[in-house]
């Protein structure tokens, strides 16, 4: 059995539960959100990842003799409120962006409905697991833009923690990077691993070239030699020499890059080894790979940028209540009136309006149903961006695994497609579409 | 059992492995360091965090099943590789900086020795439990000497990936913040835990004073009401009303809080509740808490920017091979030549110079044991820096769980009042005192 993530949770989200037991309010049905108010770092577009993960999270959210045993003795919650959490399942619903889609300021990335009482318990963790994802796939979308054709894999397992950094391999996969070093990642969701030798290689043996001669011997002469322990020119020499003219590639690991590329490239060439395949692996970020496009570099290794979101290494969203039952049952959306943080009550349905399939805006209906399919049907071509993820408690699997990956980086780059040119440049920028709100709920003033 | 940490490994150390394997070179005892060669983000010191999660982590390294089938199934190493790692078990040496300890450029913070076979396998763990939770003990240290005797609290868990979070709560404890919301924290590491409501909890409600009752009834007067949800002015009045002057606290979470914490402690006195705490929480780092040292706020709770490092969400040490036997079984100290990113090469031993009290230096020499000693005793006043961690494969468990926590953060608050006066500036600056080598060994070409 996997552990409980059900303490992975702020602890004032028990207390708020404590004492809506206590008043009766715990059983209101409600309607929270989770949206960015903003696209953190200047960037054009987000991408959304993390969902997948959260959905197999939300099935380990239950609270076990350890948990209720800590909430006890820390006296965090009553006994009543212990009594709810032993049972505690959620039974509600999540519809929400799925995992790869696109996204902007006040995208209803999940829309989570349920009691009060099942549903304010997730908002860490589902803040937590989005806001990291997607902080990383929104970087990696930016260096995978820049990078063109040539192949990307994510090298910066030891820059993150030790399980964020599995996170950011899939997400970094999902958002366009062929492959990753971290090995969990390619265990837990099928993404293709790479790796073959750091300095310590060379520096373990007496000499470069017995370090290349038995990593050949290892790995064949389709591998990648590291060059640059010592000199490069006579690493390289002595590269060729040890695999032959077929060698498969040398990396790069330090130096001004193009500079150091184009010489590798023209010495590889002068010694018959035109088919080695050059990579480059330092401290590349989305800038330093375009600067790098015109340059003879055939694969990069991206680690510290992408883990760490390229300088936004979260996403800043938020999870808000924007809809309740009143008293009488009836519903009322709701926002807080502060004027720096305002959001949007009420509950919402998103589409992505395109012309000539070029994404236009991002249409955010407020309220559901009839009146905003109508709204939508106003545009000729509207993409609905929500699919049921959860519904009455049932997780949809599609979403989860090695399989949700897949489908999520396939979504990524069909729907990356849409985006117009303009949204590819990666200066800092507003939003390369706008949001537009409609109001179509029946009594138009939300709280 | 806890799940096993062996594949948060990049794949080249396993295909270093394989191929080391294969050649002989797998068995020469090395000496790895994991160090920074430098204080990312123009910090004036560092603060070592981690280490006791690192120390846990690595009782769990080993290949179970599920690891071997993967490698297997991948093709990542040979038969005669899985073989190996079927038996593996870290029997090496560490020794390192205590938690909590302060670092500078160079320090080696951790030395691991053993073959290279058991001691290449654990760099990407080191590096990604180091670099992450050192870079937000980092973060939180400023924090904590720009809130003086403020208390701090820890309110990220949401901005950071979900077991990051947790690590990132325990960082922050150990430099000196006094709680966590997050409640796994709480359990994993006995940090205490706090919290009491989120906007959600006042919109729930038909109104704000029904919000404010429902909590007092449930956690008592001495609890702390958010009175920012509509307008703060009504809010802290409709708080009074409701608890009484003996109100425990108010939480401001939005708007200029220099202004408006005068404004509400002012109100809070002419209501007759000057007992009343201020605690604030919008978008706090170590310069907005160093501004409002004047204002009337009584404690802070910081979330983002601790989480994330403060603009630094990685430390950026490395992990290198610096001494290693050759095939007659003398040492060789050796070291990546590439100039910009060149290391040290050599195993050392660590000293902090002091001078009635104040840290004048890092003193690292080159070589250990006697010659070492020597150097250090030529300071009259010199600190060793380095203890045993982990010695012929045997973990020192007092690193380990709670007490760990417990010492380091004590450790951590005992160390800084070494620090000269300039060190505790929030400005971006060379590292509080300097470097400084000696070569003691007896040859003293290192390669």
């Amino acid at each position: 059995m996997s552990p409980s993530t059900a303490l992975l949770t702020d602890r004032y989200e028990l207390t708020m539960l404590d004492a809506a037991l206590r008043d009766g309010t715990a059983h209101r049905r409600c309607v929270f959100e989770l949206f960015g108010r903003r696209l953190s770092g200047g960037r054009r577009f987000g991408v959304v990842a993390g969902t997948g993960r959260l959905l197999s999270l939300l099935r380990d959210f239950r609270f076990g003799d350890d948990e209720l045993r800590f909430l006890r003795d820390e006296r965090v919650v009553d006994a009543a409120t212990l009594t709810f959490l032993e049972g505690y399942r959620f039974t509600g619903s999540v519809t929400g962006y799925r995992e790869g889609e696109l996204y902007f300021p006040g995208s209803p990335l999940l829309t989570i409905e349920g009691t009060f009482a099942e549903a304010v318990v997730l908002e860490t963790l589902a803040l937590s697991v989005l806001n990291h994802d997607s902080a990383v796939a929104t970087a990696a979308a930016r260096m995978s833009v820049a990078a063109g054709d040539r192949p990307l894999a994510e090298m910066g397992s030891r820059r993150a923690g030790e399980s964020s950094a599995v996170a950011a391999a899939r997400a970094a996969y999902i958002a366009g990077f062929g492959a990753t070093s971290n090995l969990e990642a390619g265990r837990r969701w099928g993404i293709p691993t790479m790796g073959t030798a750091a300095h310590s290689w060379t520096l373990l043996h007496d000499t470069e070239e017995d370090a290349f001669r038995a990593q050949i011997a290892a790995l064949g002469i389709d591998t990648t030699l590291l060059v640059d322990t010592y000199d490069i020119r006579t690493g390289v020499e002595t590269a060729i020499r040890v695999a032959g003219t077929g060698l498969g590639g040398v990396r790069i690991d330090s130096g001004d890059l193009p500079t150091v590329a184009a010489q590798v490239r023209e010495q590889l060439d002068a010694l018959g080894a035109t088919k080695t395949r050059i990579t480059v692996t330092s401290d590349l970020d989305e800038h330093a790979i375009a600067a790098l496009a015109a340059s003879p570099v055939d694969a990069y290794g991206v680690g510290t940028s992408v883990v760490t979101g390229s300088g936004t290494p979260t996403a800043g969203m938020v999870y808000k209540l924007v809809a309740r039952q009143d008293a009488a049952g009836g519903w009322v959306g709701v926002a807080k009136a502060s004027t720096d943080k305002g959001s949007k009550g009420g509950r919402k349905a998103a589409f992505r309006t395109l012309d000539g399939g070029t994404a236009t805006s991002e249409l955010i209906v407020v309220s559901d149903g009839f009146e905003a399919l109508e709204q939508a049907a106003a545009h000729p071509d509207a993409r609905p961006l929500q699919v049921a993820l959860v519904v009455d408690g049932e997780v949809d699997a599609a979403h989860e695994g090695p399989k949700g990956v897949e489908s999520a980086r396939a979504h990524h780059l069909r729907v990356r497609e849409e985006l117009p040119v303009k949204a590819l440049a990666l200066s800092r920028s507003d939003p390369a579409i706008p949001t537009v709100y409609v109001d179509a709920t029946p009594a138009a003033a939300a709280v």
